[in-house]
């Protein structure tokens, strides 16, 4: 059986391209960067290669570039390492609800450790409303962590206001951008700390990058040999950050066509899935990410949907797969308005570089039955006690 | 002009062997391992099956092994995550004067939030005595890390009875065993953590382990979807963690006859690089690793030495490569009691897999003709103000 994948917001196939670009990295210039003979010298060029090409492609000094080991570090990092170091100056943080569980996880520590971590609400679509970022913050206020766009539901954030916010107030703005670093454009002009990540861009898991602008008081989460600026010690995945900047590279060269080509999928995705009755979509009907399609299905479960799709051969999830262990709603979802009746019928389908339209045909034609079928097993219907 | 490559406790090619395991988790079984569909449980699959493969090796559970982005972080983990985790039991760590960067520089970090730390001593091989250990565990000690062997001079520690005594007080034991894994048999029976990692035994660089004991209290430093059983979160390294498994199998398959080998050749180099006027031995004279020799020529710059090293095409370096941009003569090499113009002079030569005799011929006539000639362009000569 073909197996058609439509789960590109949890990992990407590494392209070819990137694969190539990775290996002389393993066995013959596999030197430490931190040595100083040629072995290490070579190791050491390709990752300032990598540095450079990414700065690039964010608009950003390529010395800001931090090398971690993916984009779950990279928040923490954010997160952690401003709060440690400016709470001389503050210890009031603010993230919006709808956050990767990383950045939700690191508040709640922080709020441990004596933080005060303000989680703003979100519209009825994802949406952060720039204006209550401004009214969250106040006198300690040292941080504010806003996503570009959400993992789950796909909704694009109003990053450029809440970032210009940030900076007039002088509170440090960070964005988790694994979404949609390679996806969608991103100038760091108003953004102190961005998150990316390479397995969400066809390169390999276990690389991740935080841009950290100039003169960010943040300390490091990693403390050792001072690599990365001090700021992220440990030997340098080398041929993981080559792959890395190779992917982000053919990422941004196809963005615009590749982006058209996804948009037209997933809108007609939309458009077909929401002809099923009693289904909804989530997520922003237009400020998308242009791979996400999120639907929840009333009286249903998710998880049992996902699990006869994976039947058919269609690879999708219930929402965030780094979540998917939880039997527990979505709190994205609830964060939406959603009763957690409907949060529990969700499917989360994204698109990616081998999906076409014979894949999307099958898709739009295997998917309707199964909903159908769930619904006469399942005890709950229409006008139950399930509403 | 060959190189020959002496810097093996800096990083190791990755074997053929190891990029073959790690290739088909690239681009066809390139799930995200807490995805619930095919893709995700086929690289669950190959994630579990190398815990299960590295538990064996040390003779752990596979339940207690804890995938990490590498050493560095392995150490950070255990230092930091005992720490908060049992800073209600008492605020004090020992850690000997000779472990490395990351471990200082997190007992240092953890010193600014409130913890005490005792730098253990060590006699002139480096050695720590266990009944210092002993001596300096005290109410409210929490945490003792010891490393197995160390980076710069390979003198390897009593880890088995220090681990016994910090049993017996009840005290959580750590040991960094970067540079041993794969190298010496470890057996985890008294220890509660320890820290091994992928690049210093022909695997890819970006993957490390930390053995955590079940029962012993740890808290996250990396937080987010709760993976590695909420102790490490963030999508796995699929093909690294292969990639590790399988490097370490073949290390372990191969250690007696190996072991054997670098020995006879080590022991080789020793005894005829003493031969060099003014020169001398650092670390244990038996009890060291099997592929570490490491010297001191007095009167002349390691950095230097190092440098001229190269043009010939022999890759050494002077210490860890973690510490080779510092200016600072090494603290490792201090704490032994040597002077420090004597520490500036320092070469470390460590051996791996395709060093042979031939490479060790050339090493032996290269070496001392370089030295005399630095020597001889030195302001330093026996006798003078340099000592």
């Amino acid at each position: 059986m073909s197996r058609f994948y439509f789960d590109h917001a949890a990992a990407t196939p590494v392209r070819e391209e990137v694969v190539a670009e990775m290996e002389p990295y393993f066995s013959k210039k596999f030197g430490n960067p931190s040595s100083l003979h040629n072995f290490g010298q070579e190791a050491k060029e390709a990752l300032e290669k990598s540095r450079v090409l990414i700065g690039e492609l964010l608009n950003a000094n390529p010395k800001d570039i931090v090398f971690t080991s993916g984009g779950t570090e990279s928040n923490n990092l954010a997160l952690k390492g401003v709060a440690f170091a400016n709470k001389e100056k503050g210890k009031h943080i603010i993230v919006s609800k709808i956050e990767h569980p990383c950045v939700m996880n690191s508040a709640k520590w922080l709020e441990s450790q004596g933080f005060e971590v303000t989680y703003l609400d979100v519209d009825k679509y994802g949406v952060v409303n720039p204006s209550d970022v401004e009214k969250a913050i106040k006198k300690g206020t040292i941080l504010v962590s806003v996503m570009h766009a959400n993992n789950e539901i796909g909704t694009v954030e109003p990053i450029e206001e809440i970032g210009k916010i940030c900076n007039d107030k002088d509170v440090i703005f960070h964005t988790d951008a694994v979404q949609t670093f390679g996806r969608i454009p991103i100038d760091v002009k108003n953004v102190d700390l961005l998150t990316a990540c390479s397995h969400k861009v066809y390169g390999p898991k276990g690389v991740g990058l935080l841009y950290v602008k100039e003169g960010t008081k943040i300390e490091p989460l990693i403390h050792g040999g001072g690599h990365e600026k001090g700021l992220r010690s440990g030997t340098e995945n080398v041929a993981g950050i080559a792959g890395f900047s190779k992917a982000a590279y053919l990422a941004y060269s196809e963005m615009n066509e590749e982006g058209e080509r996804l948009t037209k999928m997933r809108d007609r995705i939309i458009k077909e899935v929401l002809e099923i009755e009693d289904s909804f979509l989530n997520g922003h009907p237009t400020k998308r990410l242009q791979n996400n399609a999120h639907f929840c299905f009333r009286y249903i479960e998710g998880e049992a949907l996902a699990l006869h799709l994976d039947d058919k051969g269609i690879e999708a999830s219930t929402g965030s797969a780094c979540s998917s262990k939880k039997l527990e709603p979505s709190y994205v979802l609830l964060a939406l308005g959603l009763k957690r009746e409907e949060a529990h019928g969700s499917l989360r389908l994204t698109l990616g570089r081998k999906n076409n339209d014979e894949q999307v045909d099958y898709l739009l034609k295997e998917l309707p039955p199964i909903v159908k079928k769930l619904r006469e097993m399942s005890p709950f219907t229409k006008g139950s006690s399930w509403e």
